[in-house]
């Protein structure tokens, strides 16, 4: 009745485990962990996140085209079923993407045969729910003969874009703005420690974009991006765009050069996304 | 005055008309109509929609690079006037894609000389509410010489994206959130009803985002996008997409490969919208 | 105190200044105004902007593909900082892209080395204010050797999308819908004064979508986009795209052919946009 009173909430925060991964020949293991994490998203604003391995977004993965997954989800979240979404891979996703149990690991193998920048996240359904509270993160699949540039890049840098919402309010969710929308989890990290580079160098970016409901329109002010390769795929090039165009689930690798020292942003050219944090600094110092 | 009774409305709801087509040498007669009806939008909601043949999205469309359009449009609809814009052809909007009154019937002649997916839609003002109620479809205009990939395909699919608004609320239509984004017209047909496959099967899907406000991040969970004709032009091609961005009122011949058995989800990677219905399954069985 | 009258606040309306523009070789020189002037937005509608030389957009730049750039900001805003950033060019944004000062004025220099069509805008924190207020307009870097399709375009013209929300309220900014979308400013001198071609010809437009916030679905209706250049660099070539989809911040060259006399609709197809305003008329008469 309304003279109880309230029940008092155990709200969980596990520490960060670190994945643990290990290539035998052409197979790459990796574990990690489903796991509910205070986060900071702004300065001094936390979000009880639904994590991979207590980050968000979750461990930048990074494998070669050809390689197969062997891929191990333990699920520490006592509460919730969680799984594993890798957009790198071919496999049926109601048995290989499937919901592991609380306190339960679950291990899948598939074959990571398309080169690029791929998006992962936990697939469990209401999956709205377990991506805007956290899931997510970005695996590179290496192509078999690289980047055309490769040779030309002096420093590479990934970048994943996300929205948070009015903690774990689904409404929010589905119908309002996000309250921040920010690179690599926070608002605040990328412009404290900005990005750092020499003049001249060949900046390569792995940006992707994992919504959960906005599009990007990544930009970099003071260049233009000599090579975009859409979805990271060696055979989707673009020249000299000003902005890439990112849907929600996708990604780009972004290639260009800081000519002169200085600071230089990167953002998303909605801008009202990048006055709620989706602002980086690349800071350019002398060679 | 406030004290009369209100005036009982009566709704239409027209029982749809079958589409008539038929070829001439290079000239294709189709004959559609313009019709309120009422349908199924998500298991029991139904919106007295403003159709083409009395479904929503109206028939696909489906003819050669090359081909003349003779369109009839028989307008069914005693109250408004209605109209046909096939993105798919060269023709004077204002000679051409013109209002048919109520009761009327319009006779009109285009060449589709494009090749690819296009919408069509009526192109009545404001187009906002003809569209918002459910006047578009798609139209196929097959390559001349088809895609380099025809030879290979085992299966094809047509998916319209669309968003249902408060039913007939201008207001809805021009500042809120969609109340449904869906596939194909409902939420629910492509979730019982699954599109089918067999294992091993390269799928050719042909997309329509129709909007006609929201853009569409088109993405295949458990693949990845062999090949990607964007607007279905043979020379517009992509490779190994994540996930596709399509505009409102544009297309792509999306094709990849399920190489396992078991249900393959496809949805808009906007998840609010994914869960506001815009989700298929993709249903693959042993060969 | 509550009791003392409203403060009158003195509205600032300066006469446009024109651009000073001129070549010595391959340097570029180029005179711009910050400044406050009221423009009128829709019929009768007039928004208190922050422009550059009194127009929103500002005024249409066009240098070659290896000029250099020599640029003077004259800030006549007695209240505010301004600057540019020009997406076209090289340049330490921390340096070369900062803030003039309330009646000073600075210049700078920087290569415009990558062809296309490029967005240009006050880039002063928060730039989500100056861009939403009107600080924004086109530069062209035409391609050194110019597009392959040069010697067939009989017309063309320029169109930049933009956002117009509650004047000087950052709250709409960050989270409402806009008022108006429009092409060139306002929602009805593209409508009341169309562009104007004749039959058979092969049209370009140089089309940009400055947001702030929204993404476009460029579309001509009656046509199919011959060829699309995105980012107007010659190299991203796409062709029959019946729809062209515009990051904020992008831009694309747009080339079609209107084959008979009558009004095309320019627009874009996200409907409530082209309720909005962002509709434009191209008028079509006998050769
Ligand atoms: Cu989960
Ligand atoms: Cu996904
Ligand atoms: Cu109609
Ligand atoms: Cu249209
Ligand atoms: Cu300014
Ligand atoms: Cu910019
Ligand atoms: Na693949
Ligand atoms: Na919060
Ligand atoms: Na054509
Ligand atoms: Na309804
Ligand atoms: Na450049
Ligand atoms: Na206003
Ligand atoms: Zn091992
Ligand atoms: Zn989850
Ligand atoms: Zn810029
Ligand atoms: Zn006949
Ligand atoms: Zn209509
Ligand atoms: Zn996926
Ligand atoms: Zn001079
Ligand atoms: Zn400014
Ligand atoms: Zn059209």
């Amino acid at each position: 009745s309304e003279s109880e009173p309230e029940q008092e909430v155990q709200k969980i925060n596990q520490n960060p485990v670190e994945p643990v991964i290990h290539r035998d020949g052409d197979t790459v293991h990796i574990e990690m962990t489903a796991q509910v994490t205070d986060v900071e998203i702004s300065e001094g604003v936390f979000y009880n996140a639904w994590t991979f391995n207590g980050t968000v977004p979750g461990p930048v993965l990074r494998v070669k085209e050809g390689d197969t997954l062997s891929f191990t989800l333990k699920n520490m979240d006592p509460d919730m079923p969680h799984s594993m979404d890798f957009h790198a891979v071919h496999a049926a996703p109601s048995k290989k993407f499937v919901d592991v149990m609380p306190d339960e690991q679950g291990t899948f193998t598939y074959p990571a045969d398309t080169p690029g920048i791929f998006m992962y996240h936990c697939g469990t359904s209401p999956v709205l729910l377990h991506v805007a509270n956290g899931m997510y993160g970005t695996i590179i699949v290496e192509p078999k003969n690289g980047y055309p540039t490769d040779a030309e890049i002096d420093r590479e840098f990934t970048i994943v874009q996300s929205e948070w919402y009015r903690e774990h309010d689904e409404e929010a969710f589905m119908n309002e703005e996000p309250e921040y929308v920010v690179f690599n989890g926070d608002d605040f990290t990328l412009k404290n420690h900005p990005l750092l580079a020499k003049t001249g160098d060949k900046i390569r970016l792995y940006v992707s974009n994992v919504g959960p409901n906005e599009v990007s329109s990544f930009h970099v002010v003071g260049t233009t991006m000599d090579r975009v390769y859409i979805d990271g795929n060696p055979k989707n090039i673009m020249y000299g765009l000003q902005t890439v165009m990112l849907p929600a689930g996708g990604s780009a690798v972004v290639e260009f050069t800081v000519t002169e020292e200085g600071d230089y942003p990167v953002l998303t050219h909605q801008l009202k996304h990048a006055s709620k944090g989706a602002t980086a600094i690349l800071r350019v110092t002398k060679d």
